[in-house]
C-alpha cells in the first residue's frame, strides 16, 4: 500500500551531478539527471528505442543519451534527437516531477498534474537558523510501514538500542497518542532520569554535565506519506523539559524519510538535526556515526521481522497501547490510499 | 511427505545454552531455549506482538525475551509479561514437545497430546556401555527421502566413496531386504575380502592386522520417521562376521538422523558409534573427520540429484533389487503419512 | 522462441576429452562424452536409475558410468550394463545428434531423424586456406534474440564501443537490409574515414599505415537458427572497399554463434576469423583479448536490457531503419518456429 501523490525523498543533490542516477521508487525504475540549467529531472529508466536502461548512458548538454544506440532524451522526457532519425513521432518517456529542497531531491511518483511544490511542508530544522543536519541512507528489505511502526513506538529503544539510547525508564512511562489533522503525534516524557550514553555525549558536546539528572522527551510526528520527525532531547531536571531555556537543554529532531522501493523494501533516509555545536563538523560526524550504528540495529530487526511475517501470512498481531502511533499512522495511510484508489487525489482530507 | 507425529533430532544440547537457538523443522520456524530448571523447550519463533523472530532476543531467568519490545515468553509458550502491559489475554505461542536424550535434543513437530517419550527407541549404542560416539551435522538441499534411499542402498559406496569405504565386492554381493514390523532391514555380506582404507584404519586402531582377509557386513535398518542405523564392520575371515568374538572384529553403527527442513531440504545428523578405542578422543576425532569427508561426497551427489529431479518432474525412475531398501522405506513412510492425513495418529501399525 | 531442428554450437572439442561435459541447451540438460572411437556423443544428463546427473560420473572405455551406482551408458544412450543387473529392458536415454566440425562440437536438440550434417553450412573462413580463427565463450543472461538484434545493428558501436571500434561515421551512414533466401543481410559502408583503434591495430599488424584514410565496411549476415557472420574490414581509400586487392585491405569475419540455454539466457560463442598474420599466434591472442573486452561491453548492456524488458513486459519498442536487420531476423525465426510448431520440420522455406 504505497501512496502515489506525494513528495518522496529520491536522493541527495550530490548523487546527481554529471552522470545519470538510477533508483527504483514505488516499483518504478527512474533515472535522475540535470538539464542544461542544472535542474534535476526524473524520467522512466527505459529507452523507448530498445528498452535498455537509460541510466547506463551519459548526460550531454542537459540531455540524457542512451548508451546503446544514442537516442537523446530531453529533460521533459521527450526524444530530442537520434542519429539519422526523425524523432518527432517518437513516444515520450514519462517524466516525474522533482524538487530540490532542504538538502534532498524529491520526486512525485503519481499524477504529474497534481504535483504541488507547496504540498511539501517546511521543516523547521531545514528552514530556520540554529540547526545543523547530518544523515545517511539505508536500503531496507522490509515494508516501509514496519519502519513507521518502529519510529512511532520508541519502546523498542530499551531492547534494540540498550547500549546507546535505550533505558528502562522508557518502558515505564506510558505514551500518549493523538491524531491532529493530518499528523499522528505520540509523546513520552521521562522526568528526572539519568541520560543514556548518546545523550551524555550530546550534553558534553553542549557543555552540560553529563551526570546531571535530566527530564527526557520523545515526541514522534508522522506525516503522510511516510515522514517521521521525532523531537527528542534532555533538559536539566525541573526546567520544563522541551520548554526549558536553551541554555539547559540539548534538543534535536530525528529526521526519517522512508521511500518505498517495492511492497517489501524501502530507502531509509535517516538523519539528525541538532541545535548544539551547529558549526562543528566533527560533531556532525560523531552524531551521524552514532546514529548510523543505532539505526543499523533497527535494520537488522526489521528485515528479520519482514521475513518472519512473510512466513506467517495468516497470523494476526497484537496491537497494544504502545503500538497506537503505528496503528494510527497505518490507519491514515489506509484512508489516503482508499481515496487515491477512488481517483480522489486532489481533495483528500483525513 | 513429512511425518509429523514423531520425534526428530532438532539439535545438540550444546546448541542451546544461554541464548535462544533458531531452526526450521518441518517448515515450522522454531526457537529452542532452556527454562529456569535448565530444561530445553521449543516454541514458534514468532513474537505474538509484532511478528519479529523471538530468536533475535535473549533468555532471562528461563524466559525468552523478544529483542524488539521486550515481550517475555514463558517456557510453555504463554506470555509471561511485557513492560506496562496486562498480558493475561495475550495468545499463547505454540509449544513443541522436546526431549533431551542420547546426546541430542529431540522435538515433536506434530500433535502435542500425542507426544510420547517412550515412542523414542532406546538405541543400543546410546544406552549400553562399550560404545563411543562422534558425529556432525550437514544441511542438505535435498528431500530427506533421497538420503534414506542413499543409506538403504550402499552399492553407491563403490562409486561415490571409491577411495575410503567403497570396494568392487560391494557390487558383487546381492542384498537381502526384509520388512520386520516397523523396520526395513537390508543386509549385505562380503566374505573373505580385503578391507578398504577406512576399515584398515579402524583395524589398526583396534590392534588387528590391516592386511588380514576379513568378512565384511552392512546391515541397514530404517525406522520411521527417518532414522537409519547401519550395523557395519569387519571380522577376521571365518569367525562368523557380525557374530565373531569381539577380539577379532571391528564393529560400529553408522547413525543417521534426517530431520526435514522443507520438502526439498533437511538437516542431516550423521555420526558413528564404535566399539573400539572407546576412551580415545583422538580416535573419535579421526573417525569423525573421515566420516565427514565421506558424507560430504553424498551431499554433493544428493543436491545434484535433487536439482536433476526438479528439472525432470515427469520422469519415472528405475527400481532395481538394490533399491529395495529405499523403496520399502518410502512405502512405509507413505503408509504412515496416509494414516496421519486421516487423523489416525495414535494407532498406526505398518 | 527457440528453433529445435538446427545445429547449434554446444562446446569446443577440447571441452570433451576424457571426462563427461555438462551443458544445458534449449532447456535440456545434456552430457557430452567420447565413445571408444573418440567420437563425441550427447545424451540426456539424467541417470535412468535414480535421476542423478550422469555428468558427475566418469568415462570408461567409451561408456559413461554414473557416479552414484555405476550404471553404464553406451554412446547411443542405451544402458550397456550395471553391476549385477540384467539391463536389456532398461529404458534408453535420449541421444542428441552431434557433429565435430569447424573447431566446434555441434548438437541437434530436435528430432534426431531430421538431423542432417549437410544442413550445417560450410563457412568460408573455416574451410578455405588463408584464415586464422580465435574466439571465446560468454554466458549471457538474456534472450539470444537480443544478441541477434545487437549484431544485426552495429550502430551501437558508436556508443557501446566508443573506445575501440566505434566512430561517429557509423551513425552517419544508413544501412541497407535485404532478405536473400534464408539469410538476412544488413550492410553499411563508410568511405574515406579514419580507422578506429581496433582497425588501426589490425592495419599495423598487416603492415599498413594506421593513419591512412580508409573505406570501412560491415556486412552482417544472419542465418537460422542464430548464427551471425559479419564481414568487416578497412581498405585504403578508393580501392573498392571489400573488393579491394588484399595488399591494401584488412579483412575479417566476426563469428557469432548463439546457443539458447533458456528463454532468457544463452551461450555466446564469439570469435574472429582474420586474413592477416594468420600464422602469428600472438596476433590471435591480441585480437581475441581485444574482442573479448569489446564483447563484454555488449554483455553488460544486454543483461541490463533483459532486466529492463522483464520489468516492462507490456511496453512496445520502436523499430527504426537501423533495427531492420534484427526485425527481419526475428521475423525469419518466427516463421521457422511456426513451421516447427506445425510439425513441418523438413520442408521449411522462408
Amino acid at each position: 500500500m504505497m501512496l502515489k501523490n506525494y513528495w518522496y525523498v529520491a536522493c541527495r543533490p550530490e548523487d546527481v551531478v554529471d552522470r545519470p542516477f538510477a533508483r527504483i521508487i514505488l516499483e518504478q525504475p527512474m533515472v535522475f539527471f540535470r538539464d542544461a540549467q542544472g535542474q534535476v529531472t526524473a524520467v522512466e529508466d527505459f529507452c523507448p528505442h530498445r528498452g535498455a536502461p537509460l541510466s547506463l548512458g551519459f548526460v550531454d548538454n542537459g540531455e540524457l543519451v542512451c548508451g546503446y544506440h544514442g537516442l537523446r532524451l530531453a529533460a521533459d522526457g521527450s526524444v530530442a534527437s537520434m542519429p539519422k532519425q526523425r524523432v518527432h513521432s517518437f513516444p515520450c518517456n514519462r517524466r516525474f516531477p522533482t524538487l530540490e529542497r532542504f538538502g534532498f531531491v524529491w520526486v512525485w511518483p503519481g499524477d504529474s498534474d497534481a504535483a504541488d511544490p507547496d504540498a511539501l511542508p517546511a521543516f523547521e530544522w531545514a528552514t530556520q537558523p540554529g540547526w545543523a543536519y547530518g544523515g545517511g541512507l539505508y536500503h531496507v528489505r522490509a515494508d516501509y510501514r514496519l519502519m513507521i511502526d518502529n519510529l512511532m513506538d520508541l519502546t523498542h529503544e530499551t531492547y534494540v538500542h540498550a547500549s546507546s539510547i535505550g533505558q528502562p525508564e522508557i518502558d515505564e512511562q506510558p505514551v500518549r497518542t493523538k491524531v491532529i489533522d493530518d499528523t499522528v503525534v505520540t509523546s513520552r516524557f521521562m522526568d528526572n532520569v539519568q541520560a543514556p550514553p548518546f545523550w551524555r555525549m550530546a550534553m558534553q558536546q553542549r557543555g552540560l554535565d553529563p551526570d546531571a539528572r535530566v527530564d527526557r522527551w520523545q515526541v514522534c510526528r508522522f506525516h503522510a506519506p511516510s515522514h517521521v520527525m521525532i523531537d527528542v532531547g534532555v533538559a536539566l531536571v525541573g526546567h520544563g523539559g522541551p520548554e526549558a531555556p536553551s541554555a539547559v537543554k540539548t534538543q534535536a529532531v530525528v529526521v526519517d524519510f522512508m521511500t518505498p522501493e517495492t511492497a517489501t523494501s524501502h530507502w531509509y533516509f535517516w538523519g539528525m538535526a541538532r541545535t548544539w555545536a551547529v558549526d562543528d563538523a566533527s560533531v556532525t560526524e560523531t552524531v551521524r556515526d552514532g546514529q548510523g550504528a543505532i539505526f543499523a540495529e533497527d535494520l537488522a530487526i526489521l528485515e528479520a521481522q519482514q521475513c518472519s511475517l512473510d512466513r506467517h501470512p495468516a497470523r494476526k498481531l497484537l496491537m497494544l497501547d504502545i503500538d497506537a502511533g503505528g496503528v494510527q499512522s497505518r490507519r491514515m495511510i489506509q484512508k489516503l490510499w482508499d481515496a487515491e484508489q477512488q481517483g480522489d487525489t486532489e481533495s483528500v482530507h483525513v
